[in-house]
């Protein structure tokens, strides 16, 4: 058996490349689509299917662009209702593809349509050997069952049921999810990216959770916010996502063309780090630095009906500040400001800036009652650690939690490095009309290491 | 718990980075360590320790190179009599670093020294998740016990003993051997880098042969053959490796000082692909192409107390070919030809050449008796394929069994791409003084490819 792991960074998304003897199947790709062209040709297969565990929320799948590339066979469960031409699954259907015998089990939860595929390894015997466990279970966790309001209670139980299917597939079956720590799909995921089905069962949590009303409480609690776009994408990913070919291609704009363009209302993605971007950035720009978790944020915070333009450290970035936009749906990107800041600078135009201050500053600052301090990070990391004045706001919940600090002293903006802050400052800068806004550099991550005074729990 | 594989294609070395919340260890580094300190920084984490399976047979480990540079603790077992600085544990003594508790297990068998590490992650709880396997358990298949000749039958005892302890930690571990599929260490290795205990238990015939005498017989038998610098490396790793620091650098020789230190015994290694290699080569060079298993064929064929001089096709090639020849403990290289095979034949020196024939030429010419055919592959592949015409001998024999051909018909050479037979004709024509050397481009998969007739089975 070929197999191979792809993580995807950010996304915190875990793909899959598996093979037998004459051909390969891609599980969850992502949309950009080469690195399994790149590992099918060093297994030297032919890709012939892909499989879908789930119609995932938090990024746009790569099914329709391999699908097209490879004619290989889409494999989705019945239950996804899926619009694109595919191979649809029964619950408990057998596929043998090559020397792999795989068994797609529905397991609703996370979604209504999530599934897990366990896989024989034909060439050694049929007791299962792996198992793609998609969102339904992850290492340390199982997806979050309330990514749909109307009917988390409905999935939350689904949840409950599809686990005790799961944790009987083999105590020695290697568990490979779609999904690490960082991913917003779950709240306590492990960074370790596979495990077994009898480790999860002695010290996963969703797996010792019982009855299940304790449980379906448990999931539904203390949950890590979820994006605007997870509720999108899933639908974008039932339908078939556009293939990267049919979308425009982003032209460059000289500085004046770039401005009449933001004046007819597209909206800037200002993708720099977080210094030059306080220092001066196009009014308006949102700072969503590529450094940071930047495709989430981008799909979380930008309305996808509105043509982006991008502001770029180098043209270089291009390719990749569109790999990001593009995995969570925002296609809409109408072009770049050739010659960067650089040009615009050159140019004469306006610029607006915000305080970039050090955590030293912050300090003397917050103790002379001079300013207001706001921790952008998600409520789970604020409870676990955080600074005594800071008061709770999410980077995105900026985008209209901005009225709470429209008047009164200074505000500053902190995360734990100072990405996640440099977009709230950037949202209540624009939506504010304040120029007193400030992002503080090394975040709190600065703060602890500096040794200064935090506290635990909640406001 | 981080964790992070690291392979090594050629060597089909497997490596880990495993860490906890504060500090993390390699497990069986290569000597190239640049790869384990940028993961550890990835995972914001100092490398703090360093575990060494066994005395690595088939390579030089960089257990030395990464405790010199950051100051970490090699632990090892006290069988392997290891004469660096280290800390020796004793069978079944268990080590807590951060979160981890890793128990270690000798396991002689693969070699005297062999141990297995089982891993609990503490943050989930005591019970072992994970065991580094080594050279005893891979995935299909145990170490190989032959490799010291004079106490096989002892070691084959001694392994399956081991695989008893091994096979009792528990059905849900991970497994994550030192090696892959492409390893001379076994025999019928998996592709896939990781398995569990259950399944292993399931399907791994090295944990089904029973009793012991018909296990010694089974692991004693059939062996890929054992590479010359498989004993050597073993020495070398007991005693520590010398720190890369601490080698000459290769300088660049144009081709008449080039030529003086070839007379003067230096041996030439030609880095080349086998197009421009048969074409035109420096008398006397082996041709040991880069793109095939060229650290395992550079330890197996060049005398280790020579010092060698490079040609690459593209000075770039240069780290890379070192890093190939210093993994497996080639660490006298003078230097290499500057400006390449380009600047040697503007000099007007002497070069040598051979034929390159494709298949269909080489069927027709086997077909009229025009030429003896020799087959360099492995055994195991020659058995299970062969061309019905052609003899078998090893790419690695013909320093020897190049007399076999001392005279008669032209002798071509085919492996299964053509790099093999490109060292072993390389060889032939170096040690015959015969001019009309053969290689077969494409080999035995254009052969097969073609849907000419080949046989199965023995000579």
């Amino acid at each position: 058996m070929e197999f191979k792991q792809v993580y995807i960074p950010g996304l915190a998304h875990c793909s899959y490349v598996i093979g037998g003897r004459h051909e390969c199947i891609v599980v969850d790709p992502a949309r950009d689509i080469q690195q399994y062209l790149d590992i099918a040709a060093s297994f030297n297969l032919p890709i012939t299917s892909i499989i879908e565990t789930h119609l995932h929320a938090d990024f746009i799948s790569g099914h329709m662009e391999l699908a097209n590339r490879t004619g290989a066979t889409i494999y989705i469960t019945k239950q996804a209702h899926a619009a694109y031409d595919h191979h649809g699954l029964d619950d408990g259907e057998t596929i043998t593809i090559d020397t792999l015998q795989i068994k797609m089990i529905d397991t609703p939860g996370h979604t209504p349509d999530c599934a897990v595929y366990v896989v024989s390894d034909l060439e050694r015997g049929p007791i299962p050997a792996l198992a793609f466990t998609g969102d339904t279970l992850l290492i340390g966790d199982a997806g979050r069952p309330d990514l749909f309001p109307d009917k988390k209670y409905e999935l939350a139980a689904d949840l409950y049921g599809s686990l005790r299917k799961v944790e009987t597939i083999g105590d020695q079956v290697e568990v490979y999810p779609a999904h690490g720590a960082g991913s917003l799909c779950g709240k306590s995921l492990s960074s370790k990216l596979s495990s077994t089905i009898g480790t999860e069962r002695l010290y996963n949590q969703a797996l010792l959770i019982h009855p299940r009303d304790a449980f379906i409480n448990s999931f539904l609690e203390g949950m890590p916010e979820a994006p605007d776009h997870f509720s999108r994408c899933s639908e974008i990913n039932r339908r078939g996502p556009a293939l990267l070919s049919a979308l425009q291609q982003p032209v460059g704009y000289n500085p004046f063309e770039f401005l009449q363009l933001v004046e007819a209302g597209h909206l800037v993605v200002d993708t720099r780090d977080q210094l030059p971007f306080t220092a001066a950035h196009i009014p308006g720009a949102y700072g969503l630095s590529l450094k940071g978790n930047y495709a989430t944020f981008s799909g979380w915070v930008l309305p996808p009906d509105l043509p982006l333009l991008l502001v770029l450290e180098d043209t270089e970035d291009l390719s990749r500040a569109l790999r990001g936009l593009r995995s969570v749906g925002l296609d809409n990107v109408a072009g770049y400001l050739e010659g960067g800041m650089e040009s615009w600078a050159a140019s004469g135009l306006k610029t607006a800036r915000m305080e970039s201050i050090s955590v030293m500053e912050l300090k003397e600052r917050l103790e002379s009652g001079e300013l207001v301090l706001v921790d952008t990070r998600l409520k789970s990391e604020y409870d676990e650690e955080h600074i005594p004045q800071a008061v709770h706001a999410p980077a995105p919940d900026l985008r209209y939690r901005y009225r709470e600090w429209l008047e009164g002293k200074p505000v500053a903006f902190i995360c734990n490095t100072g990405s996640r802050s440099l977009l709230a400052a950037s949202l209540m800068l624009n939506l504010s009309g304040r120029k007193d806004v400030i992002n503080v550099i090394g975040g709190t991550s600065a703060w602890v290491n500096a040794g200064y005074p935090t506290v635990k729990g909640g406001e």
